[in-house]
This record gives C-alpha cells, sequence and structure tokens, in this order.
C-alpha cells in the first residue's frame, strides 16, 4: 500500500491521461513509487498520440481506496470529477489549472494551480524545478497534451507559457509541431462513423444558468457535415434529452478544428434567446458561432450573462 | 481599482504579516502594483520583527471589495479565516502552507502550497524561481517568519527546507539565527505583564471532536510562571468560558519556548480524560506535557483520537 496512484478526471481527454504517465514518471525519477491509473476510456485523439510515443493506457481503476492510501491528482480538483471514493484517501499533491471548487484535506498538501492552457505546461515546469531531463517520448505525450488543450494553441485559454513549452516539447520529441498536431486533433475528430448518441455524451458538462438546467456538449470535427448531415436524427436525440432530464436547454456545439469556428445545434425551450447571446439568429436549426471554440471561454460565460 | 492586495489571516502571526509584506515586494518588482495590508492587530513578537527590519505594519482593512477586484492570500485559505467579505472579490493567487477547506473560486487561479512549516519558506523558493534578489530587510522577514512558525526550527511541523531557508535567509539578513531568533520569540512570550482575559482569546481554537466542543488555546511564554502563578483566575476565566460556550473542554496550553516543554491548564467536564490522552494525570489542575510544542502536530491529534 506505499504505492501512490496519481489519476486524471472521468471521461478522461489527452491532458488528463497524458499528465497522470507524465507525472508518474517524474515521481519514480524522484524516487517515488507512484503508478498512473485512469478514470474511464481513452478518446479517439488520446489513443493516437498514447500510439505514436509508445504507450500503453494507464490501467483502469474503478475504485482507489482499495489499492493505495496515498493519491495524486492531476488535471481536476472536484471531488465529484475525480474516483468515487476519493473521498477515503489521502490528497499527497494536486497539479492542475482548473477553478478550485469541491475539494478538501485534512492535512497540508503540495498544490499546484496555474492559470495556463494545460496541465503538461506546469509539468513542464515542474521538471525544470527538479532538474529531471524531460525523454523524447515523455515530450512527445506534453506536447499532445497541450495541442489538444489549446486545439493547437489556437483557444483563448492558451497562453504565452503554452505555447512556449509546446515549441520545446516538440523538438524534444522529434516531431513538427503543426503537422503532428494537427494529425493527432484529426484523429480524435473523425465523426463520420460514430453513433450521434455517442456524441452526445462524449464531452458534455451541465449548468445551473440561474435555475435554468443547461447541458453544453461540444465535439471536434475536421467536417462538421459529419454530424450536421445527420441534424435530424441529432435534433431528435437532443429533443428526447431535454424532456428526459427536464432542461430548458441542451447546446450541442460543433466545433471545426480546421477553421477554428463552430456551429450549434441547440434544443429546449429557450432556443431564440441563446443565439441572442450571440447576436446571431438560429437559422435550419443552428446557430453559427463563427471564431467560438472554447467551452469556458467563449460559450459558458455568454450564456450565463444571457440567462442572469 | 487595478492594485492587488496581499493579506495573511485574522489574528495575525508573524508569518502571516511577514508573508504579506514579502509577496506584494515580489510583486512590484515583477510589475505588478500590490499593496500589503493585514486584518487585525500585530502581536508583540511581530512588532519586533518588523521594527528590527524596518517595516511599518501594513494598513489595517475591514473589507476588501471596496479596494481592490483582486487579492492574493498568503498563509490561511478557509474563508472563515478571511476578510469577511472575501467572496466577492477574484482570488487570483494563494501562497500558503496549510489543508485546503472551505475555499471555492470561479475561475482558474495561481494556487501554490506546500507541506513545509512556513510562508517564508515557499516565497524563498519563489524569489529563485523569478530570478529576483532577496534584499537583507526582506530576507529579516522572512527569517523572523520561520523562527515564529518553527519555534526556532524545533516543531515538528518544520521540515529540511524550512531549516535550509531560514539558515540562508539570517545570512543575507546579517543576523545570528539562534540570537536573533530566540530575542524574537521572547519579544513575544514575555506574559507577565498581560491580562489572562487576553491570553485566553490570543491564539484559540475551536474544534468539534466526534460531538465534542473543544477549545485549544496556546500561548508561547519565557516563564511559564508568569501565567501559572495566576492559576486560580485562570482557571476561574476558563470555567467561565465553559458556561458561557457550552464547551465540554477549554484546552489551555502554556508553551516554554526555552526549554520546548507545555503545561496545560484544563477546564470543563473531560478534563481527566484530556489528561488520559497524553498518559498524564491531573496534579494541582496542572497536565505536564514535556516535549509538546505543537498544537497541529501534537496536541489536537491526540485529543481527537481520545475523543473518537
Amino acid at each position: 500500500m506505499s504505492k501512490v496512484l496519481v489519476f486524471g478526471h472521468k471521461n478522461p481527454d489527452t491532458d488528463t491521461i497524458t499528465s497522470a504517465l507524465v507525472y508518474a514518471y517524474l515521481k519514480n525519477q524522484l524516487g517515488v513509487e507512484a503508478e498512473a491509473v485512469r478514470l474511464g476510456e481513452p478518446n479517439d485523439e488520446t489513443k493516437f498520440a498514447l500510439e505514436k510515443f509508445g504507450f500503453e493506457a494507464p490501467r483502469l481503476v474503478e475504485k482507489v481506496a482499495t489499492e493505495a492510501n496515498e493519491v495524486i491528482l492531476v488535471d481536476h480538483n472536484e471531488f465529484q470529477q475525480s474516483a468515487d471514493d476519493i473521498a477515503d484517501v489521502t490528497i499527497t499533491e494536486v497539479i492542475d489549472h482548473h477553478r478550485i471548487a469541491n475539494f478538501e484535506t485534512a492535512a497540508p498538501l503540495y498544490y499546484r494551480a496555474e492559470p495556463v492552457g494545460c496541465t503538461a505546461t506546469i509539468l513542464n515546469k515542474i521538471f525544470k524545478e527538479n532538474g529531471i531531463e524531460v525523454p523524447a517520448n515523455i515530450a512527445g505525450l506534453m506536447v499532445s497534451a497541450i495541442v489538444s488543450d489549446t486545439l493547437l494553441l489556437k483557444s483563448p485559454t492558451c497562453t504565452e507559457q503554452d505555447v512556449k513549452a509546446a515549441k520545446e516539447l516538440a523538438e524534444i520529441a522529434g516531431v513538427n509541431l503543426d503537422e503532428y498536431g494537427l494529425a493527432m486533433l484529426k484523429a480524435g475528430a473523425d465523426l463520420s462513423d460514430k453513433a450521434l448518441e455517442d456524441l452526445l455524451s462524449l464531452d458534455a458538462k451541465e449548468f445551473d444558468m440561474n435555475g435554468k438546467k443547461i447541458v453544453i456538449a461540444q465535439v471536434n470535427a475536421v467536417d462538421v457535415n459529419d454530424v450536421l448531415s445527420r441534424q435530424d436524427e441529432l435534433t431528435n436525440l437532443l429533443n428526447k434529452e431535454v424532456a428526459e432530464k427536464g432542461l430548458d436547454l441542451f447546446f450541442f456545439v460543433v466545433t471545426d478544428i480546421l477553421n477554428n469556428d463552430s456551429v450549434a445545434v441547440p434544443a429546449g425551450s429557450v432556443i431564440e434567446e441563446s443565439a441572442k447571446a450571440f447576436n446571431a439568429t438560429v437559422e435550419n436549426g443552428q446557430i453559427k458561432l463563427p471564431g467560438v471554440v472554447s467551452r469556458k471561454k467563449q460559450i459558458v460565460p455568454v450564456l450565463t450573462e444571457q440567462f442572469a
């Protein structure tokens, strides 16, 4: 039980999976027995990155208290996004880049959060602070995480620190940042063979906006028509979700990763208001969102203000 | 309103007051308009340190939202220990060495907590990471904070990092660590002219231990007889507090900073049990606690276990 488990959030993305592997490696180098694990299935983009740099996905775990007394969280801190039994173990460290909420410890810990675009950017600093070299394959995982979280450095969440780290790590990994980054994003954004049911839940988050129950889901696409050509079926599914969950709005966003635009397909009773929030109108059941790529920075605050 | 306020906890101690001054200085060096403020009166020990290194106490504030949109917390994070209107401002940074609880933000922030004995030890690292030199007078404040929080490196909360930082900073400040440290501790530990009423609340914390309402207060003394010679009056005051606040136990601890021992004067209905927790007995209304100096590490866990 002396081993410490390192893991990211449920519904894992590339930053969460790779940061667990990368930080477990760093702890091992520092003489700590640490193992990366995961709380869910890696998506296609993450699988592409792992394969490219010769890694297996970390082991899947359901509960953590049966395996370890101490754990390290990467890329998250809110307990509802973590292991179900997170309250039963001691959290010794957190490395994260999100807001802090629903988080509490009984004892002092190492907590390192910075307002940057990606956990890997912080990990890159921690390697330097400890004088540990980043090997090529680990650098590959880290650059993959930055590309994923910042949509190849184009998201408004991306900071100068992320840009600098991505360039540095791409060189160590021996990949061309733009070419590799685009290939990786495309691997996760081929939606042509995906069932719409799966897309609805792939990356959906629920929000309470002044009493309104609103779900905002986002998928990345190389070709938005892979989804929009099935709009009738999509709208039916969305309406079903709205009815079953008592939602005021299901805001389904398809983001074009090549042109950095998005299209929303809304369902629910406040469709027109949601379009108005973006100074737009609903046309053919769609709302065009030019230049919008970040749910955190460009969608949530706009809808929050609209329904305030 | 572009200025950021930097402050520590209510009932300020030396680490909290000096860390606000030190971190505001560092932010200024980095081009950020920052001002250190305080949420309460500095104690005698802190006044001694400020005077020694040529500083005025930071400005006292009651509320912060009227003065700034953004604040930085040092040496604390729990909202009940912070400014009353802390929920109305944006916390952009936290530098701390305590557990995390009752803390929440709406947006990502810079949060730096490490399980070391003193905030100043972490600040010393941040100076280095930013390539900023620590001036002699700032180093003096920082070494004062480490001496205070670790009782001159003797508390079980003290880590190797604290020892290393204290030695390094004493040299920069141009003081002899042991001589200056003892002089500073003594300045805050002369209790001969203090009213007992004031000592009761100087550093008292309330705990819920398995339904029992327990207050543990601690004062540092050069001569424990400055307090114990007034034991009858003290016991009367403690019994009054127990009755008024419905306490099960008021555990009043006088710590001998020269010999690193403590004596407890308990009041309430579970006096004998509290002594048993330390394998001791109550004699003449006192419990001898040889080698005990840290409430956090040596008193709270022992009583918690006893009443579990």
